[in-house]
């Protein structure tokens, strides 16, 4: 893992409660993406219990992934090309208005998983995401993801159920 | 919840593990899906910690109950269309090829999630299911899987790490 923060680890406290992604959800997954040159890379070890047909990883979490690292890619990426930074202000946070995920071959349950994201389109509040996702050095699936910036206005609803 | 199987009931023991859908995953979401005339129907109730922006439904989730939904509501068509029960001998058990949500507005978490799948395409081992998921009698998500039978001669891998 990187010797820096994560995208995720500067999302506001607010708003990083996400099962897929936010760091003050301890039930969730906590993925942690990275830049890689041109490319976001993260790594994530699937639990024993994350299977689809057995010895397999579960489709589910594999959508998740790309999902959750594609609206990080997204925040990150914007942050970049206004040419300031992730935890400056007003926030960057993303969220899904489109995933498309291609599974193309199953993907082994074991070994660590890197989900690659690659920036396809930056337009306005819109971020376009291309996604892979791979084990053991192979291509299992390959996902697109539309991100839409959340308005500067938006507020997380009252009586925050998800808090730890 | 209908007074009769599931969908997922039916499916073979080495094929019920699944982490959205399996009965047989006790770490899972082990969702149930029903017909409803010439719909399926499935009711989910996310847990507190299934949050995406605080207040609202992890859009991953929704993605893994429209996925599970699809591939059962796909195996039960196809049984239908062979005119034989969905757990006669060989077994109808589909995996997902594709899968593609559009995230319409946020889901209110807190309430009961009703998934809907319609057959849209069924030919050879392929099935295309349609899909919304609705939080207070309005939909907030709309999905499409493409889901594709197991061949035959499959067996699940050796070492299964996914057992209880």
């Amino acid at each position: 893992m990187p010797d820096e923060p994560a995208f995720q680890d500067l999302y506001p406290d607010d708003v990083a409660r996400c099962f897929g992604c936010g760091r003050l959800n301890p039930h969730g997954h906590r993925i942690r993406s990275f830049w890689d040159g041109e490319e976001s890379v993260c790594s994530f070890t699937p639990e024993p219990y994350h299977t689809a047909i057995p010895g397999f990883v579960y489709g589910g979490l594999i959508a998740s992934l790309i999902d959750c690292h594609s609206t990080g890619t997204a925040a990150a990426a914007a942050a970049r090309a206004e040419g300031r930074a992730l935890d400056s202000n007003p926030p960057f946070r993303y969220v899904t208005a489109s995933l498309h995920v291609d599974y193309l071959r199953p993907t082994p349950l074991g070994p660590p998983l890197t989900v690659r994201g690659r920036v396809k389109e930056i337009r306005g509040r819109k971020v376009v995401v291309e996604a892979t996702l791979s084990a053991l050095g192979e291509v299992c699936a390959r996902g697109e993801v539309v991100a839409v910036r959340l308005p500067d206005t938006f507020r997380p609803r009252a009586g925050d159920v998800s808090a730890p």
